[in-house]
């Protein structure tokens, strides 16, 4: 709608370290990798990809995500168990379109991920955030709540967690599979950040529970490969597979994405994912390491804890400070962020800032959290200035 | 769900001939071109289509089809009234989310093609047909039906029709608008076969119409490219675009289809796709031939016109024989068709048969037809003899 060509979803000026962004960055975007996966699938003479594609995703396609996820997800994983989606964000707003009436509640954790959160106001749900501690979701309480709320869908990002970081442990896991089952509430997992553990692996899928029903594990390569490709899958129980397989929009567009699955194929054919989580990994685990000092360092009286895997730090200002005050300060010294009040069901969270490391290097992220820190004094001092003046 | 591995949406078994299938076929898929374009795309050293893309879909993507549709479509257009999707399943599907309230009511013709109208019902509308004749929608009657039903949406494959093949004339749209518009109704055109025209060009689209608000015009790659892709447009207003774009399942997962835009990017760049078009239009009249007479030949009291765009012929079986009888002993025989009830939201047409052009050889539709006479005569001949046997 404007003169310029925009060709990404975001284009920060040159000058300005966007904190908010959580996306990989330029340099992360395996161009070579890409390149190599699509010259060994359209130098073939098959023209499969080319056609309206099988409703549940290309079969090769899907043996070969199946062997990916068994290796890297903690649980067995069978081609017949995936339906191929254009996206996590696609797959989601599927779900709610076949498995949630109109009118549905559908719980969240608070805080959870803002832009899922419009995905499903898109559909004019009644959303409702649950309690969230250090380790994701309260499992006290729950029953309580979904009995009195009856959800259709709880949204859940168990493995770390946007924006917090956090990761739901095992037992808590069960608990809420159980109690989701008794009240009819269809769990819906996202677990896009499921490879991305910088302190290890993390705990088995919720794919683990597919088999028993009403469980739905959401994956991306969007944050392990390339978002551009619009490519991911759901992991759930046959019933739920036909479902999808079975809808409108797939009989009529055939499966979601046959071009990029076949590229894709051949990445896992070859055998180059791996190593580039691998390379994602080692680079992640290095800016956390200097994002934390330069947190310690320019925002010493900020709580956090450092990341153990996904994309964000997840801060909290001192002294009940208001994130979006800080906002306009921080931008002007060339520095954004996401305030805490956007993943809030409720308008909470208002002393909270996700940070995310994925979009610049080490650097740039340094010099961002020195700016952020610049900004966070100047508030403090501005407000500690009026207040010194009536005394 | 089967043992075996699918790729493609539809697999018919090789001695069968299923004239059902509305899809290109197999040797009119441009392996060579997408090859080239992928080529040309990926060689360079930008990455843009693999980062999160613009939600209106890349500006050069959108700047290069607004030059191809102006070009073929009857009227200028700009690439801000463009958005881009993932085919035109996707667009209706987001349409049907985004503009049309939970419970609403949703007009098609009768007939109309049977997988858009599953995409409306799993949104749970109403779906009510208006009767049309050998060259679309009727005006007449349809101000009363639209003051009476007050649809959200009035869905049209105006140009070369799925499945009848008829063009609404440019008056009669001028005056479907002006009446849509004045009950607050939303146009919905469907013309992914708008360039598949074999007797002349088709009116001008109705994006000639959208500055006035109120009309949407889906657009497609499957029917002039590649259905794998999934890769189409929408041409509408710059509200309805700017509503398109602010959706949740865009602010979320960024762009629908910026890897495959960026091939068809270079498609459109390299000229690749004016001369396709030109090859599909050439083979299909051809068929279109070999098919009319065939009909003519092994089915001589069937009533039919003959297609002048698209893909489809739309048969009427002589003397109000059921379609869906003719069905298996067709089968039996060795050749498939879609029944015409299939396309009515009613219940009717059953005297009625779409027969597609698009996915045979003439050598196999020629067999294919001759088959389906075989059907209707034995289906014909049991029918008299019973009756034989009463007088």
């Amino acid at each position: 709608m404007t003169d310029r060509i925009q060709t990404a979803q975001v284009e920060v000026p040159a000058d300005f370290i966007d904190l908010g962004v959580g996306q990989p960055g330029q340099s992360l975007l395996p161009l070579d990798l890409i390149r190599r996966a699509a010259t060994h699938r359209l130098g073939g003479d098959a023209t499969g990809y080319l056609q309206y594609g099988a409703e549940q995703g290309d079969g090769y396609f899907r043996a070969a995500l199946a062997s990916f996820l068994t290796a890297s997800h903690g649980t067995e994983v069978g081609p017949d168990a995936l339906f191929v989606t254009a996206g996590a964000s696609q797959g989601l707003d599927l779900v709610s379109t076949l498995f949630a009436p109109p009118g549905s509640t559908i719980c969240v954790e608070e805080p959870s991920y803002f832009l899922a959160l419009r995905v499903l106001a898109d559909h004019g749900f009644r959303i409702v955030g649950l309690p969230t501690d250090a380790q994701g979701l309260l499992v006290d309480g729950l029953e309580q709540r979904l009995a009195a709320l009856r959800p259709a869908l709880l949204y859940l990002i168990p493995t770390f967690q946007n924006p917090t970081g956090a990761t739901l442990p095992p037992d808590r896991r069960d608990r809420v599979v159980d109690l989701a089952r008794r009240y009819g509430t269809l769990v819906v997992a996202d677990e896009v950040y499921h490879c991305l553990g910088y302190d290890g692996a993390a705990p088995a899928s919720f794919g683990r529970h597919v088999d028993g029903g009403g469980v739905l594990s959401l994956g991306s390569f969007s944050k392990i490969l390339a978002p551009g490709l619009r490519l991911g899958w759901i992991h759930s129980d046959p019933p739920t597979v036909r479902r999808l397989v079975g809808c409108g929009l797939l009989d009529s567009g055939g499966g979601l994405n046959p071009f990029a699955s076949a590229v894709v194929r051949s990445v896992l054919e070859l055998d180059l994912l791996r190593p580039h989580i691998d390379h994602l990994r080692a680079t992640f685990r290095a800016r956390i390491a200097a994002m934390a000092e330069a947190l310690r360092r320019h925002l010493p009286d900020a709580d956090f804890e450092r990341p153990a895997g996904g994309y964000f730090f997840w801060v909290r200002l001192p002294n009940g400070l208001d994130a979006e005050r800080v906002l306009p300060v921080a931008e002007a010294l060339g520095v954004g962020f996401r305030p805490g009040i956007r993943f809030s069901s409720s308008g909470g969270l208002r002393d909270r800032l996700r940070l995310s490391f994925a979009f610049y290097d080490t650097e740039a992220l340094v010099e961002g959290v020195r700016r952020l820190g610049q900004a966070v004094a100047r508030v403090r001092q501005a407000d500690r200035g009026p207040a010194a003046q009536c005394m």
